[in-house]
């Protein structure tokens, strides 16, 4: 079975991170690692939680073009190693990576054959709701988040699947259909075409037989 | 749910008809109806078995680009009319065409969005053994169809999907989850982007209340 890199993208609020907890490892689901320059926490480990690097290395990875997207955080870089989805795609694993829409797109960029998926909530009201719900962010922040919400639409055009964030379970099985529909394209079954090119000794034999 | 034209096809002896007669209408597949100028047989009705027309409004249609795909069989003319396949998708139908390769790829360039499904079988001895048991033709008939078999597999790439008919259920299952996938593609997703977009005025009520 041949593996693929999934970008789990959308508004903060559109449930990225519950649908992407929820898909079955079982399946080939294989999260992506990110690699940062911050310091390990109490119980994180190199290689599972995150890649941890010096500040030098990570800006020779993103010179090397070793990085999918990068970003700041609070004064940290973060970035998504090319090499660990390769490796994790060539054992035919499905890498999930979570992440907001303009990193994204820069994926897409690099890794056209990545599978955009764009969660998306059902409405406005119920993302205003699950943003208020989460009681830790204030008005304006919501806000905020609201409008970034509303401005990324238009760029839904740019990815290769919409799925709407109504019912969580919903959610992720659709995310499975697309997985599986996305195995059967040409370009990830050469697999099964080259067994079917192969077998024709095998027929040549048959017919000899009848 | 917006509908869409799916052409299932492959080399003779995939089991093309098979799997067509299992999709479920209830999930929303409808089949192509195909126009022809043969007269109808007994039982036959027009507009449910085919379309049946004169030679002469059969080539108008032909002249006026109102065919998506047509070949001659028998003395008789065979098309697929964009119309009835247009007016399907627009009541949201999954129109099924089954039709083998080379009028499948006819059809993929007239009518573009159209999900494009290669049916193979597992190997080549596979279909030899389907192909002999039907009983129906000589070896050299066989032998020429599997020739023909072999000479499509390159054609796989103009493809949307492969799917490998070893098991009938399951082949079914996958155009399901085919149907699925594309049903989330953005340019099928426009009802769902409007109503979050119509949703900002009730967003703003929401946010007035907190």
């Amino acid at each position: 079975m041949q593996g693929m890199l999934v970008i789990i993208s959308g508004p903060s609020g559109s449930g990225k991170g519950t649908v992407v907890k929820r898909l079955d490892p079982e399946l080939g689901y294989a999260l992506s690692i990110s690699v940062t320059t911050r310091a390990p926490r109490e119980g994180e480990e190199d290689g599972r939680d995150y890649f941890f690097t010096s500040e030098e290395d990570f800006h020779k990875m993103r010179a090397e073009n070793a990085l999918l997207e990068h970003a700041v955080y609070v004064g940290n870089y973060y970035g998504t190693p090319r090499k660990y989805v390769e490796e994790q795609i060539e054992k035919g694993k499905i890498v999930v990576l979570e992440i907001e829409v303009y990193g994204a797109l820069q994926v897409k960029e690099k890794f056209p054959s990545a599978v955009l998926i764009f969660l998306m909530p059902p409405t406005l009201p119920e993302l205003a709701q699950r943003l208020t719900n989460r009681g830790t962010e204030d008005m304006v922040t919501i806000e905020a988040r609201l409008k970034k919400a509303m401005e990324e639409v238009p760029l839904i055009s740019k990815y290769n699947y919409v799925v709407i964030n109504d019912i969580i379970p919903e959610a992720v099985e659709k995310i499975d259909a697309i997985v599986n529909a996305e195995r059967m394209k040409p370009m990830r079954s050469a697999e099964e075409i080259q067994k079917f090119i192969d077998s024709e000794a095998e027929m040549k034999e048959f017919l000899h037989s009848c």
